[in-house]
């Protein structure tokens, strides 16, 4: 059997291909050179494996997508704290390339927009690192994304260079406001650098799972960036990533994303899957238009969006199994283990009644267990030890601690609950 | 043993109480005559167990809390498509009281901003409701929300009405601008008896699982509205409810909230929980000072956040046994299926080699299947049958239909796998 | 001999006769009613004389037109300090019906907006006023500064009022705003009424003239306003008159003046001459087409414009006769006497050796003297006395007071100078 | 005698010393260094006298008060229309720095915020100018507007180079916008000296009446540029000289002005007088203290004020003699022959009855004519002419040209009237 999601992918593709809507980028001629019938489709899973659809090994420049991960690599070297004091988190409700700067402390509205982004790159590295060491760290950074080496496009970044006045505009003015120190011109090369890697669709889907994946590369294995980091990645992407439209993305699309000019969009739906397109004819807010289509397809038919409600019929207590002979009592569990679930299991330990001499929790079906549910499941047991009762936990995979239910008294470990 | 989630949210409270920071609202004398020291918390898991710590049956008027609800009954009586026509999805950047209208097409920029409320609160019922059946079905659908008989606070709403000038000014630039129909007077008077009805931190938890539920209440069981309303509705609370502070919530909270000038903020995470806090002391926002840092506290302490990336270690096929006498092979899965985990499963069904006679898929443990993993596992057994295989199925809960797997044969369906 | 001054108005008026360009006002069908051919072109003297060419007798609504002579009148009854309080006086950049309030003060930003004219109209009259007072009160001082009693035209009046949601929308904001006091419909039922009032192009030049000259109204003698009044009113219609288009009417017109929906626009050049023009097609921004470009020929052809600097070979001091026989100097002085003129003829006096025995001013070919040239002609005179002459006066205007020149002596005064 | 228009400037100064209210602008130490209590004033006549009282020699940099000057130079060079495509005329309602372009057109809003300057620096002189030969006419022209050789204070320049990240920003802004071509450095570079030429208040003075004096330098008798550029000049400091508080300045001053940071304000009252003060203490508007209330107090006591409607009693006809034995009427006119002045005129000449046989214009008192008096002065004498009376004229000034009456006749010209 071969497995149908390409196939998912390659009907998506053609079921969005529209044929002529839409202009090439054409402020530098690199990309209105580009063959504007070029579409392709990308996703990555959790644990790596890609899946494409299309032109799947066209490269092209990565344009306004660097933003986030470059703002990724700021936040790891400096620290969410210092990067929020110098770009903030608002959307601006503006164009990429409008230059909003909040009243009172001039500071970027977000690190999405030019300005903002500009400020960021300038984040990268420690505070006195020079241009080139700065140049190096994205490129390390952002090939650890990909997990491949990323090259630059040398005649792209010349290009751009030589239009380069309106981030220019926005570098100086930035440094006029001691948003950032050093030469505005540094920055304004040092961002335009950033933007003209090239990537596949297959990079930007493995870049965009690595995020969604909490800083993970899950090709590479590598930690690229932490948790934290993530989280506050997407957050923005979430509601700053396509610039004027965010509110409408999130209620038809619902993946935190971010586009390029070169046509290529990537998303990351947290701790779920990545995703990328390309297609090079944009609409008027400089989205690709089949790249909009594409994600709002996807979206539909596999049911990736953050609103989704779907989720429902949880069975966290797989079983409750009563040994007729000594009374004992074992809560099989099952599945992820998050505040919700720990919470329905913690209502079932509550039923006990007094009598019960042992309880155990069987862990061996358990998918996952995050903070709250360790600390829930914890102080569950505690609390039955506390009630009298000898409390046992089977827990193969080691997801909880080794813990003491008070009195010294730990619980009974078995590898596996039957 | 007790559970300890109210002990969880007593915990929370108590370390949030913040003294006398804040202000009372004070333009009517109802608010400003508030125990300015209640402070209560309140948790509603998807089934309908509700939690609360501190002052869980002080009454206060429900106010801009009112929003989110209204903007779904409005949504389910004129459809998604009509109500965009009038109310924008974005966030406008602005405080709550801004007139802040789409310069094209002059509506407001979201339904969570007074002048986009106004107008979404016209929308209620069918197009000719009169002014009481319209007042009706708002009281209806709050009270079908909050699963009891909501009622009016009379004082406050005539308090109110006598000082409504800016909602009196809102309504007539939309009616002005042909957003709104009929008398803006009439409007505002039903809009400000929307922001009136009585609710209690219970309450507010019960409404906000309603949507995180997808419509839900899952104390009633009454759907009041439907999923795809409910997505809608919050995704816009995502990106427009906290007003100019969107950005900072998303990335500080990440969970999808309003609040109201009462002091009350509901949040509602996805197929999570619902959440209510209460306490009357505003920041210079207009948010409960407390609320807001006991949101923060429920985000960090619970793992509460639209962007966690934490749930990583999906073990989707929990095992695959072999027969050795048959060499029928026997696929276990486990958790939700989803189109990361129904590709996961897919994946290791590739794997199997063209010799095994018989495969049999056992979702005995599987907690729910969504409406992409239905159909790739049902693409993934007809792609089994096709390559020859013989199939099976263990589905005790039904979560597939039954299946034409190619050629009129359908998979041999098992009560349990073993 | 005929003055050829209305064959000027006529050449103007026809030269400017634009045909079918621009649109009818529609949004009553009052406006949209009016002969769209109509054409009028007037100007009134500092004496009173009007001349007109064209329809000069056909009626239009006053509209826009009353908002600075209502402001004349509301800083006739409250005083300068106390409207500036409520209304400013900087140009908005914005369009007539925008709501451009000032960010900390919630003032409009100035009275020739709507929202600012809606406030200056509750202005008008004592702060106890009733509707009817005030009304009253705008229907007395609009017909004196017309010079005759002006009527409402009701159809228009009752037109506005069913769709005036936007001005109501203003007045509700500004009373929120704590701007205006009272009830807010009250507001804009007055307003609405005091734009109803119909006038002709001869009453427009009069109302001008009366500005232009300083608050008499040169037909009935009556003073309608102070000078303090007229000028503030003529500074702020020369920066907000033509709301967004004020720089570009300075440098092409350089008249204060203001237009109104109805077609009409009037211009009032200090101490010079009233305009006025009715030609009921408008351009995009609501003014007068024919109506604007019959004022840029106006200023043009009869060099009429604020910044008009070719009046500069003046001879202030027409002739020093030096009688032989006594040696007394007698200086003729001839035109306006102000800071500049007078300038020049104390530099004169000052130029007159020790030795002289008696000097003479003779001011019998003085046109003027203004505040500041009697000052300093009479600080003159003293000087000269100071210095050992006799000084001798000839003033058959009595344009300067009695004075002391020191030591209790007086000018020698003489009704002629010959 | 000695005039006391010194005097009356040293009563200004000394009664607008407020002592230390403001603060030295310190963006650069060169500004910070300056001594804080110099204040000193100026004022030129139209016939090239200066007074002054105070601090006249202190030397300060001339900075935005080149704005205007630099606008003539550019509007000289390249014509208005095509300065007008590159910067608009509208007053902004913003600060100096704000950077206010047209949404549609990307010019700047007017040609006194920075954005606006350094576009209009880039239009002196022809388009192929290199920077030192734009430098150079913009020196030559600053020159000619004081009457004297102006020198850059190097020292400021190299400061304010170090530090004009926000200018940069402006200058690559409008480049990326394409309404300034090559390099935007270069543009600052310039704009940036034109800043930092020294002036004194007796430069400013003169620099200020050769504008008012329609761009002829009454000291040296230079023409610098048009009377039409001088005009349009002053009405663009009239609107947006003083950045946001136009309106303001405007009915409290009346004097069209432009201000400097390092303390200096000049002011240009057209055909009356040129003003200059000089304190270098700011307003939080970056306007000098002392320096807007010597204006304000100057216009007050002077009578100094573009509304001024005080001038009305103007008697043009000074005496109408009738010769008993020919019947032969001499109408004596007198001052400045304007619009209106020439309209009084016409109308006592439209009262000659048909039987007079000779009609004579005595013009030797009168003190100048314009372009429109002129014409209507001919355009009497060609109707009473037709009218059949003979037509004399006494023009001992040669004010009017030599004319054709109709049918070859010429008016009887002589020396003088009597």
């Amino acid at each position: 059997m071969k497995t149908p999601v390409p196939d998912y992918l390659l009907e998506i593709r053609n079921a969005c291909s529209v044929g002529e809507d839409g202009e090439l980028a054409s402020y530098i001629p690199e990309l209105a050179a580009v063959d504007p019938d070029r579409f392709a489709v990308s996703a990555c899973t959790l644990d790596g494996v890609v899946y494409t659809a299309g032109d799947a090994d066209a490269e092209f420049t990565i344009q306004s997508m660097s933003k986030p991960f470059v703002y990724a690599l700021a936040l790891r070297d400096r620290g969410i704290a210092t990067v929020l004091e110098k770009v903030g988190v608002e959307p601006s409700g503006d164009a990429f390339n409008e230059i909003s700067l909040e009243p009172e402390t001039g500071r970027p509205e977000n690190p999405m927009i030019n300005v903002g982004a500009i400020t960021t790159h300038t984040l990268v590295g420690p505070p006195d690192a020079t241009e080139i060491e700065r140049d190096t760290a994205v490129q390390e950074g952002l090939s650890a994304f990909a997990g491949r080496p990323l090259d630059v496009d040398i005649t792209v970044l010349d290009s751009e260079l030589r239009t380069a006045f309106r981030n220019r505009a926005m570098a100086n003015l930035v440094r006029a406001g001691g948003i950032i120190d050093g030469d505005p011109d540094e920055a304004v090369r040092g961002y335009t650098r950033q933007c003209a890697y090239r990537v596949t669709v297959r990079d930007l889907a493995i870049m965009a799972v690595t995020l969604a994946a909490g800083g993970v590369n899950p090709v590479t294995k590598e930690r690229v960036v932490s948790a934290e980091v993530a989280r506050q990645v997407l957050a923005v992407m979430a509601t700053c990533g396509m610039y004027d439209a965010a509110g409408d993305w999130m209620s038809t699309v619902g993946i935190p994303a971010k586009s390029g000019v070169s046509g290529g969009i990537f998303g990351s739906l947290p701790a779920q899957v990545g995703l990328g397109v390309f297609s090079p004819r944009l609409d008027a807010h400089g989205h690709s238009v089949e790249g909009v289509r594409a994600f709002e397809r996807m979206s539909r038919d596999l049911d990736l969006h953050l609103m989704n409600t779907a989720v429902m019929d949880v069975e966290v207590v797989r079983s409750v199994r009563v040994d007729e002979a000594t009374g004992r009592r074992t809560f099989r569990l099952q599945g992820a283990m998050t505040f919700a679930s720990a919470e329905l299991a913690l209502r079932r330990l509550a039923e006990i009644p007094p009598g019960v001499e042992e309880v155990t929790l069987d862990l061996s079906r358990v998918s996952s267990v995050n903070t709250s549910a360790r600390r829930m499941l914890l102080d569950g047991m505690r609390r039955l030890a506390a009630d009298g009762h000898s409390v046992g936990l089977a827990d193969p995979g080691n997801r909880l601690p080794d813990i003491d239910l008070g009195g010294g008294l730990h619980p009974i470990r078995r590898k596996a609950a039957r």
